[in-house]
């Protein structure tokens, strides 16, 4: 049924291509699923003749314009490099090819519904069907929509990986010239990770989402006591109505400035600790190490709130509550009947309050701006550190000054700790008062000075000159 | 006149360039304009020798230092790689050098003014005036400006094609070694849709663009009747003030808010024709197509509107009208010589409608700042769609809720609606609503089994184990 | 000590890897400090073999697992590309082995402490140590932290120069394996810039601060005598409050629409010395190519501000001078005993001051957002033209509109000029309406189509046919 149409394809397969080598290589696609076709298509815009293999190549429908579809078989001759795009609960038909596969390249593009589906990968289960091919891991990250539509927003990148290292060469070629952009991941080994990788979702924000997440929930309980439920039971007002403005806007800001805090602990605490190690050359506990890995996504979380405090700080001008109590406070200043005089501290402090608030929110989206991966990849390190390092620092210098003055004398005030419970803002400055301590400790020139050292690769106690490598 | 100038040049410039095999080749580029110049100095940075061909060799000034400059014919016997860098109406003197040019890679950097100037491609015309030679069309995206300062902010990107597979991959390692980023577009047809790319504006965004500034144009004047003439015409006042932030700051949020919708309804829609059919490899229609390719321009001008919005809103307490009614207010208040008492519902609404509007426009700057291509190239697809398909739905859904909560329960006023017209908040909420409803069946667990079986691959009707392919 | 470590080594090391010519070539790194082993690691990762060459080889700690540490000599032998990672003072050793790297790739990847440390670059200096050596410089700007963490936010570029193409090519696909974008500098004199860019600190943006330091400072001390000091010495009131939020809302706004100016007066400063000259094909002026280049950077700078302004001026109702001014307002209202009526006249200014504001900032977010690497790369050259001129004008003319609205008629009451000094604003405005004249002579058709004559290559006084080139 299918040798009819193999009948077609010249004997001297090889050959022809070698008198047009200008010609790109055939590409032969196992499958004719939706991933198989989108890459056919992309293959063939990109001047690629293409070859699917179908088990009912007769049936075989929706395929792109200027591709042949033959059985697996017939298909598998007329290229090097072959595409299995089938799951692999049907790689069972591979094994009878193997003979067709000896010495080809063989790429696995298959993913699985869940991550350590299998106890080994995917690639590594192909191999071992058909040792004799050269099986290589890669597109797999790439969708079939994006090849379809040659809208590569997420991720162009292609991460391939493979034993034989020729191999890999090749279907990095066919991935650059296809417009995407190969990443070579070492061997097959590497196609466990490579296999996990599509069903990821945002690893890297677990940790400081789930802290953010008990911060939030603490911090909400806390100011529903002071804010609702202390009135409710001293004075039997309904102030429910807080729970949607007046609250958030005491927790954002609070687990804002905290989680800023904690963005720029790990850094002095490892720098302590070098100082007491007197060496660079040691690995920090994997805590810290876990730590400063989420530092990015911990300031990024802190600015999300940080943003949130901004816009539910602008809108209270609009809010009923505070146009009431506007017009109650000044009918009552009417009744007086007395002239009230514009009480300076006032001013200063509220214009201070709210000067530092903008300053540290501006030097916040700097910092936010420079974390984008286009621009911070236009700085050098020096630079990088300089805006990551100088510039955060004085973000939490200007945000801790920001809640110190809003608290002023306020935490002198005994009536202010309702049940005993101290000011929300007392307990957001813990953490950003004691990373500011250190680190002003850190800067003075002699501790300075011992860190630059260490740094620069000195060690306390030397064997020889053997600190002289940088 | 020329021959003399040539006289400098080794005869065996060939064998010379095999013995110092580690030099880089020499490039000639015929023409002295400012293109050619430009491509010049960049070449000669990375260290190629140039050689420049003109008609008029000893008048052709301000060519960079390191370049020489000699007759066409004399110029391109030196270099295997040459790029014309004249303009087409100037190509006549081409087909003279046609022996010279037998077998050599000539690179095509033409544009032209307007788009499908001429019947075929700049490159096809030149590839028919030398047939010998290997035409191959690139670098025309890139700007002699930029090439000149090295500043390469829009687009390092070099798109190449050529029927030649060696002279493009030639021409695409010379565009890599002087800093760009080659992408192979295939044959020399691609040269048509080449040609035009530097004078597309913007294509994408016309649709988009359209719909809302009809959008936008039709609620202007909506408001203006309502809010301008109405109050005319029955009470004889002038608000004409109110064109300027009152009735924009109505139009944003609703052209917004519909917008939005506009988004996800193609999605949801696509969704119920699969099912419908009961599979996913068929096509849908054109228009479906099309509206879901420019989703994402929709989205962000949605975005746009929902930021001005924000700051129109924000802006309001410092309005002169807004000032001006609370004065007149609180006088009315003074003068009742009554307590009234804080309504706690009157609260409520409004705290529950500015924090749903803060936190749609927080998610929504999340969608924005995923859709910057840098930061979408560091997620995976699962990533992708769960930041654009998951957070965009919480987005409409909480932007409708904001307008929901404006309303309230004043579409049961009959004075609400000024000559029998509905609000426009009413209006703004009917594809936002189809959207959100046509969502929970989808989301509802029967409904999304089928849909998920369905893009994995499965159809209604098999025709055997058909359906095994990804 | 040692001999009896390189023991361990099979003798045909050459001959067994031209075996397994699939495997990764074996990698050699002299030096085992910090950015060695990083190196080294990360080679690992990539299906490198390495060996580290070390002065005590039985000392070395700390080198990544799967590594192998000889002495120098032994450790060079093993490999083509050697990686030297000590620094500039301690290259002593190398001159000794000159021998066992003769035509071998030895790169460089040190830095120095200070910009122009030596009189030449430390590759310059290690080819003259070693000149039978291939020496190719590069890695250096790459940090020791990223390679070990693969965590590559700041720069994934490595830049590689060197006057060996071939081994430059190794060394570039060597940086290609293990996940780096390396770029081509051209031969070893670039070598002095290379390791001049880590110590960088932002070297474009210097002008455009300074310039914006020092218009800030005028500002700032301008207001200060408006604000404070003469309301101390004609009323001895104390205004020192208004230093907070008043000035700097004052200062921001004046510095930013300047800034603003200056970033379109070289664009047309250019164009007309164009029109002058006739020709497009003369240098402008030195101190005009450097203000052109720092435009950007001007822009950016006067976003910040304008940024800081909107936030400053949002917080107004919010502060106390602001809420003590309206509360005296209305009691005194209420002491009228009048009905006042609305002044149509104030609303209209007002509502256009602020909705100009809002719309000049809504653009300004667009040029600052297309201005991000990552957006103005997916931009044609005629697209980026149209945002960063077209809208760039646009902002300007909005945001100057937006000052004079604010100025009103104000200019004409003397009184506005506290001790003859004129308002701020009215200086802001100089710069900004240059530029829109100029701009405005520009666009009319007459000189629009001499400039894009001048712009396609025509020049005033031809020679002949010579301005037919691009």
């Amino acid at each position: 049924m299918d040798s009819n149409s193999s009948g077609m394809i010249p004997l001297h397969q090889n050959s022809s291509r070698n008198r047009l080598d200008h010609k790109r290589e055939t590409i032969c696609i196992l499958g004719t699923g939706d991933f198989g076709r989108s890459l056919g298509m992309r293959m063939l815009k990109s001047g690629y003749p293409v070859v699917f293999g179908s088990r009912y190549p007769k049936d075989s429908t929706l395929l792109p314009s200027g591709a042949q579809v033959f059985h697996h078989a017939d298909a598998l001759k007329k290229s090097k490099i072959i595409f299995l795009a089938v799951h692999r609960e049907n790689y069972d038909f591979v094994p009878a090819l193997s003979d067709l596969l000896d010495g080809k390249v063989l790429v696995d593009v298959s993913n699985n519904l869940r991550m350590n589906q299998y106890p080994e990968s995917n690639a590594q289960y192909l191999s071992q069907l058909v040792p004799k091919a050269n099986v290589v891991k890669g597109f797999n990250t790439v969708s079939a929509w994006a090849l379809q539509s040659g809208n590569l927003d997420a991720s162009s990148q292609v991460f391939v990986c493979g034993d034989d290292n020729k191999s890999k060469q090749l279907v990095m070629d066919v991935a650059r010239s296809i417009g995407l952009t190969p990443l070579d991941q070492g061997s097959l080994l590497a196609a466990e990770e490579l296999e996990d990788y599509p069903l990821q979702l945002f690893p890297m924000w677990r940790l400081p989402l789930n802290i953010t997440a008990g911060l939030t929930v603490f911090f909400f309980l806390y100011y529903v006591v002071i804010k609702v439920i202390y009135p409710y039971v001293k004075k039997n007002a309904d102030d429910t109505y807080r729970m949607m403005i007046s609250i958030p806007n005491n927790v954002f800001p609070i687990v804002s400035l905290i989680l800023l805090g904690l963005v720029y602990l790990p850094g002095v605490i490892a720098a302590f600790i070098q100082l007491y190690r007197g060496t660079k050359y040691k690995r920090f506990p994997d805590w810290l190490d876990e730590w400063m890995l989420c530092r990015k996504q911990l300031g990024l979380v802190s600015f999300a709130y940080g943003f949130l405090h901004v816009f539910y700080s602008l809108v209270k001008p609009l809010s009923y509550a505070y146009y009431w109590k506007q017009i109650q406070y000044t009918v009552s200043e009417v009744k007086k009947n007395t002239t009230s005089e514009m009480e300076r501290v006032w001013a200063w402090r509220g214009d201070l309050f709210y000067a530092l608030g903008i300053l540290g929110f501006a030097v916040f989206c700097l910092l936010g701006i420079t974390s984008l991966p286009s621009v911070s990849n236009t700085m050098n390190w020096r630079e990088f550190r300089f805006v990551q390092s100088k510039l955060g620092h004085v973000t939490l210098l200007l945000c801790t000054a920001h809640a110190a003055v809003l608290g002023w004398n306020k935490f002198l005030t005994p009536t202010r700790y309702k049940w005993g419970l101290p000011p929300g803002y007392i307990l957001s400055m813990v953490i950003p008062c004691i990373v500011l301590v250190l680190k002003l400790i850190l800067i003075t020139p002699c501790v300075d000075r011992m860190v630059t050292r260490i740094r620069q690769g000195w060690e306390k106690k030397e064997k020889g000159s053997g600190n002289v490598n940088i």
